[in-house]
């Protein structure tokens, strides 16, 4: 994987995994989530933290207080899982934390594909679910490969649009690999998140070329201008992350229910933390055993790996594959303790 | 979708399709291409040529004869189709055209979707099988959402990579709309394709920053120089093409137990075509009427491309879906002819 400087603010507060994770839960039980939700939440928020996805992590717990306090979010949903068909589910998670509703779709999902080889759940009347990955993970360390899709609030213009349009929608992926902690792909279809465009223009440091646009479209590398998201590609190839983006939307929202991002209400930047946002999800799994079956499957996937890691980099060191910083991140935070933000840290009672 | 520059070769025969289609099937069976195989080819390869794909169009024809000739791809080849789960099927493509068994592949997961929902069918033991979009395409004509891969031999670099590693690995994805054309994505997960990079060599012309790099992986716009491909997302967000790479090598080839890209052997640029490459495809297909139902997917679909299509654009035009430019080339085409280039021309018998 490449670079990622979610954790570039200066002043941070390092906690202990074990007693951030008490006090995530304990901060969105008050703040109305029920134990399954919290549970749920805790659960995703932590796995974004462990790994240092910190934008993606224990961060959001003010925000998901703030939308169970407002009523956009409901923290005792009734959520319902229908069998739609022999290997397809929809799951309506009644306007509760996106977290709860994903895992269980991702559940249902692995069950389905243990029985049938594949099995494809969409949820509908969602939230904000967090990081990708960890429900593409969750299928991964039952044994199968697991894919997720969520669609988004319009944030990311279209190629050689001027407006926003889609949102960040990303696509995750993660594979069992004997022995070893998974391959793990979670991605925005942009090139960065629009949370790293504001950290950037909080540390007034310059943006990479084409990867953020001003108020008119024009692509701008001022943090502080920019006021929407190029695609994937950049100004010449960013056709493929709006059409990525678009895969997603097909998925997340067209086939499950969901507002499509452009009819989606603001996840940020608004007054209205009452107002429900029908986010919707898409998550597909896959049984090794079901297909090429488990012994070639684990004997192909450790000689892709090492292939690939024994391929040479600029760097001079090894080539990573998706999720290699990421399980090296979460050994060290495991020992290190977790770096976190220090109005966040306050909010969980971390002074 | 972007610019596509498949088709700025200066000298051209403009052919009728109906003609061009009958010469096509001819070569093929020529070849040694049983009836079905030189169908399915003619059918994927006429895909591309009618909407303005012309690097995986007719052109390829000549590559397939000489594979079929050599002995590198089976004439007549004993395809299977083995039902691995409820959902699941894996297909033994026989060293067969890469065509036929995913055109089967395809239809036998639309055949699982409408009983299920969702099928999953992967590929092993085939060949190049031309433009993904082809077999996404054939799902949605038949009402479902189609997604398809392929794995390739090694041609794109790792992030940050020195070698080549991941083949350009596409990823297509095909939506009926209801009504229209179908929403059609099919895109490489490198930012352009090799051959576009061996026109500009040709015609002395630069390539963009970051699409392709030297004999020693580091980035150069002379096209006479670059020996590899970068991944989707260029020097600094490449990870993401690289990731997107491994996602199709884990459907197409660790799922199926075909050869990952590192150990397949070339395509092209070789004197070995007696050989078998064991390529890899997966296909998926979802149908709507077991989500959310045929008539909320129509709406949702309609809407979102409606919002789309309405989206401002810098040309001052409007903007264009995954497919409105290919099916604008298609209306075109149908009453202009197709453009093929001289060599293939007059291998077809256009002298």
């Amino acid at each position: 994987m490449g670079t990622t400087d979610n954790s570039l603010s200066a002043s941070v507060r390092v906690i202990d995994a074990s007693r951030l994770e008490e006090r995530t839960f304990a901060v969105l039980r008050e703040a109305g989530a029920d134990e399954p939700s919290a549970h749920a939440a805790t659960r995703a928020l932590m796995h974004a933290s462990r790994i240092g996805v910190d934008s993606h992590g224990v961060r959001l717990v003010a925000h998901y207080a703030k939308a169970l306090r407002g009523g956009r979010i409901k923290g005792a949903p009734h959520i319902t899982v229908r069998r739609t068909g022999v290997s397809a589910a929809l799951v309506d998670a009644d306007d509760g934390l996106g977290h709860l509703a994903a895992y269980r779709a991702m559940e249902e999902a692995c069950a389905l594909a243990r029985e049938n080889g594949v099995g494809a759940v969409g949820v509908c009347r969602s939230s904000h679910y967090g990081a990708a990955g960890a429900y593409a993970l969750a299928a991964a360390e039952m044994g199968l490969v697991g894919l997720t899709t969520t669609n988004a609030d319009s944030i990311v213009a279209l190629h050689d649009g001027v407006v926003p349009f889609h949102g960040t929608n990303p696509i995750a992926m993660a594979a069992p690999v004997l022995g070893e902690r998974p391959w793990l792909l979670d991605m925005a279809t942009s090139s960065v998140p629009m949370n790293r465009v504001h950290l950037y223009a909080t540390l007034g440091r310059q943006l990479p070329e084409n990867v953020a646009a001003d108020q008119s479209g024009r692509p701008t590398t001022d943090a502080s201008l920019a006021q929407m998201l190029i695609p994937l590609g950049g100004s010449e190839f960013g056709f493929k992350g709006a059409g990525l983006a678009g895969l997603v939307t097909i998925l997340s929202a067209v086939l499950t229910g969901a507002a499509p991002d452009p009819a989606m209400l603001p996840m940020t930047g608004t007054n209205d933390f009452a107002t429900p946002r029908n986010v919707g999800h898409f998550c597909i799994a896959l049984d090794p055993d079901r297909f090429v079956g488990r012994a070639t499957y684990d004997t192909l996937m450790s000689q892709y790996l090492l292939a690939l890691r024994s391929s040479s980099a600029h760097s001079g060191t090894q080539s990573l594959a998706p999720g290699d910083r990421e399980w090296m991140v979460e050994a060290e935070r495991a020992t290190t303790g977790i770096p976190v933000d220090l109005a966040t840290a306050a909010l969980l009672g971390f002074p």
